[in-house]
């Protein structure tokens, strides 16, 4: 089965604005990337990163600027539903939590993330397509049964774990010791604790 | 073993103020509480409920003031170390998540939140101990190894979902049907779609 990691090459994780800067948020991209790509490569795949511009990583790179559910929809329709995407910006990926992705013998498997987001699925059907836009889970559930497909749902807090937001940015420091977290560590983040939640700021 | 539900009973969940009157977040607790415990009931178990003042559940409360780091304390010696903790405010659990959480044949058994948090944890080592100020996934980690436990983690967004703040809400609304679910569709909170992630508003 093919396995496509789709990434925003030009001006990603602009919601990180706040804390990186433009040419950062390029470099905290490649370095979660990697990190995706070393835990399914470990897990014994061979993923192939497709990017809306060119981006450096150890895995071979298609350019494509169309957006993410034509795209998909796309190697969807050329695969006859035969197809796994896993977001790029899942840091804490391990390969155990990829075999779980990869385990439920169900026609779509889905992986929520947070904030009703679909972070990674693999698709056996033929007539399975995507819609990322807004509550995106929910739209996919809807989507695979209306079609007449068996799904079921990963419970993985590491597949959940996408870093859009400065608020995410802890949860790498706290459960990862890959590229990502060297990266912010390099950068001057670290954890600091208060009362609530424990955040990720920069020195 | 034994295992416990602390819950705040007194004034819970402070942090939803701006969204919930102090009436109302009673009522939520309890509703967040009933899906725990039937997903633990469902799961096999018989858990107690440990309270900072009465709380209405369908199990046996036992009344106790204490802080949450002195009252687990004081269990996990009473029972020699043979203790299982699970937060009451986990409205999301299921009973095969809480099986999960259950299985690892690890001294140590640590479920993280998210932020840092430990939402559940089981120990069969009688020197391990709790401390849930700050970031206490990386305290427990730390003091279960250096007692000589083994330690391993659960990779559950189910169990890492605890509810704290209005922005956890939607969470509840995108991946539950349970008592809480119900309490906030009837309390008027519903989906909200934007660019982000979902976000769960009041009508």
């Amino acid at each position: 089965m093919r396995l496509v990691v789709p990434v925003s090459g030009s001006d990603p994780k602009t919601r990180l604005s706040a804390v990186l800067s433009s040419e950062e948020r390029r470099e905290f991209t490649e370095a979660m990337l990697a990190d995706v790509l070393r835990a399914l490569d470990a897990a014994g795949h061979s993923p192939e990163v497709i990017a809306t511009a060119p981006v450096t990583c150890d895995a071979p790179v298609t350019v494509d600027e169309r957006g993410l559910d034509a795209l998909v929809n796309a190697l969807l329709a050329e695969a006859d539903g035969e197809l796994a995407v896993v977001m790029a910006d899942l840091p804490l990926l391990t390969p155990s939590t990829v075999e779980a992705l990869f385990e439920p013998d169900a026609d779509v498997v889905l992986a929520p993330g947070t904030g009703g987001g679909t972070n990674a699925f693999v698709s056996r059907h033929p007539a399975f397509r995507v819609n990322y836009h807004g509550a995106s889970i929910r739209d996919h559930r809807r989507t695979a049964r209306e079609v007449g497909a068996t799904v079921t749902e990963v419970d993985s807090r590491r597949l959940a774990t996408d870093i859009d937001e400065p608020g995410d940015l802890a949860e790498v420091l706290l459960h990862s010791d890959g590229a990502a977290a060297d990266w912010l560590r390099d950068a001057g983040f670290e954890l600091v604790v208060d009362d609530g939640r424990v955040t990720a700021d920069r020195r």
